[in-house]
């Protein structure tokens, strides 16, 4: 699905991607990003977060240590967003947890037409009204099947689900797709969750379709995390070769590794 | 002291650890929870930061970067801990350094019943009324015997002091410890102090003897500390090979390398 | 340009850098002066920021995710260091890409008088009032010869300016200098920047000589990133080995490497 192609894209462009993140893995977002091909910028004071927005090609929101301030912030970033036509992604970690990441999140999706909803199973169950338990940024459970939680609510909301787990579920209401690549260890350390929303933001800003931007940045992201499984002793090399890994990335490993589906 | 019972502990209940902490470490503090096997989640909105702690197992206070309003949080997260009855570890980084981070950390000490409190000699010292220096968040001298300031303050304040250094000194007013593990290197990079108290609140969170648990947390980084030096070239490749070492550390290695011993 | 001489006095002095910086590097900044064998401190509170720069031997002040309170944490932080007369190092990350942060990095030069402003080409570009664009936090363009920029701009505002780029640039009006250290990689990961200013921060502290101070710090920072170059698979691994690299090097490597000059 154009993976290759995208990514070449990218490299060639090196287009801005504009976050509006957590404290915690706001470092990741930005080095994924760069190691990608594409520009990060961070800025989340009210007062320049729309002019750096209208200088952006995609904009990435965030959740996971949100302030009242920090959601200010991201509905002006993100209807400055809307105005340039730019893509909005949100990934809204820990919705569910307490009652103001739930609240947040929607409030943000009333005040910001966002392109692509990203969460565990969990999160995007909390906001589809499901019955699902989030502890802390973990998901526990979902009552229901993910792909049509996924596919109802993308067509409720007009925009492209994402549900990160073990198999990557992406819908647009119409259109849906499964990643298979990813490796167990990719979630023993901090940050890969809100690194691929950044990935998915970076393919986003070049290909227009959302669903297939989210798809290309999963599976790159899933492929380097099977590739650096092979020699990892540990999360922590694990986390450095998987990095190294997306950096060299060759098209003949995403060619012959890549293994996502259309589903019908 | 059950610090291989309360690992497998930890890694089959996954304990959620919140943490209202500095902006420098955050990341690593998140880490090295997930390493040991808990779950990390870090909420400071303080809209939220009561919520979060209800459902976690322990709460992790660090005031490395504080501001008024952050304290605010940690007292809000920090009652409905004392609620909930789980345990609270402050971490007092700096105090000493500057009256802010002296008052704020007595302010603290006054509104919330912590269970663990954690510092460097000189930051101990300075919370004790001792005579002491800090030098940014580095202890540069303290007047007195570390243990019996320990001891002390632990009975004056109801809790376990936990002093990191060479030798870590660990004291509830009763029993004392002493845990000899560790490394040189591991004052090399910035944030081992921070993830100390990390992984202490991980400990806490499923075992109740606060001294033990600090125990726990600090030989088993000792002894990742031991081993990674064996094959680090310098404290970036050292850092990585601890947190690997966290994660891969099996029995043998605890019972063959743990060096505690209990104080008379 | 006594390198040597300056890294031993680092290592035997241990000066305490303070910084305000952002929340993207945060982290690498206190780690490169922690490596470099400096102390590292962050407080950005308004009611700590004087007092911590009081028992500080440098202030670091980078923009890179700069809000209203925290410009005024720096400049409250930065009177203190005029007064005390420590160094002050302004990194201006991103100043071009908004109007805040040019109008910002204008508003701290005229409240303290900064020792050495330092940024990208387009960053310096923007404050000296060239032509100039700055996507995000990265140097698109600058109309003009960047030495003669660095140059005039060093002599209007009395201070020294540094440029990074290929090749750094470094002029207090008078002196000026080039450094030719310095490898590709360094601009694959996300953070080079804001260690340099930190490093500079670092070596500032012990050099009087601003200009020397600051080529000391960016052929250090320069050599060990050839040095890593030899050897690391992708930027992450790069990364991690120059780090190492600082922590390791030795007089005989700085010696030979060191590719720096004094214009005429």
């Amino acid at each position: 699905m154009n993976t290759i192609e995208n990514l070449k894209k990218i490299r060639e462009q090196r287009p801005l991607v504009h976050h509006i993140t957590n404290w915690v893995t706001i470092y990741d977002c930005a080095n994924i990003v760069r190691t990608i091909g594409g520009l990060p910028v961070m800025a989340h004071a009210p007062e320049e977060a729309g002019q750096m927005t209208s200088i952006a090609s995609a904009l990435v929101l965030n959740i996971g240590t949100l302030t009242v301030d920090l959601v200010k912030s991201m509905i002006i970033a993100g209807r400055k967003a809307n105005e340039k036509k730019i893509p909005v992604i949100l990934d809204v970690v820990g919705a569910g947890a307490t009652d103001f990441r739930t609240d947040k999140s929607k409030e943000i999706l009333d005040n910001v037409k966002i392109s692509i909803l990203k969460g565990n199973s969990s999160e995007i169950g909390t906001i589809a009204g499901a019955e699902a338990e989030t502890r802390g940024v973990e998901a526990i459970s979902l009552k229901g099947n993910p792909l049509e939680i996924a596919k109802k609510l993308a067509a409720r909301e007009k925009l492209t689900v994402v549900i990160t787990g073990e198999e990557d579920i992406i819908s647009n209401g119409k259109d849906s797709y499964i990643c298979e690549n990813g490796h167990p260890m990719m979630g023993c350390f901090v940050g890969s969750g809100c690194m691929a929303s950044s990935a998915i933001g970076t393919f986003a800003s070049i290909e227009k379709d959302c669903a297939v931007a989210s798809l290309n940045a999963l599976s790159l992201l899933g492929i380097a995390g099977e590739v650096a499984a092979k020699n990892a002793k540990g999360p922590a090399s694990y986390k450095e070769m998987l990095m190294d890994e997306i950096y060299n990335i060759d098209e003949n490993t995403i060619k012959i590794m890549e293994r996502t589906e259309k589903i019908k």
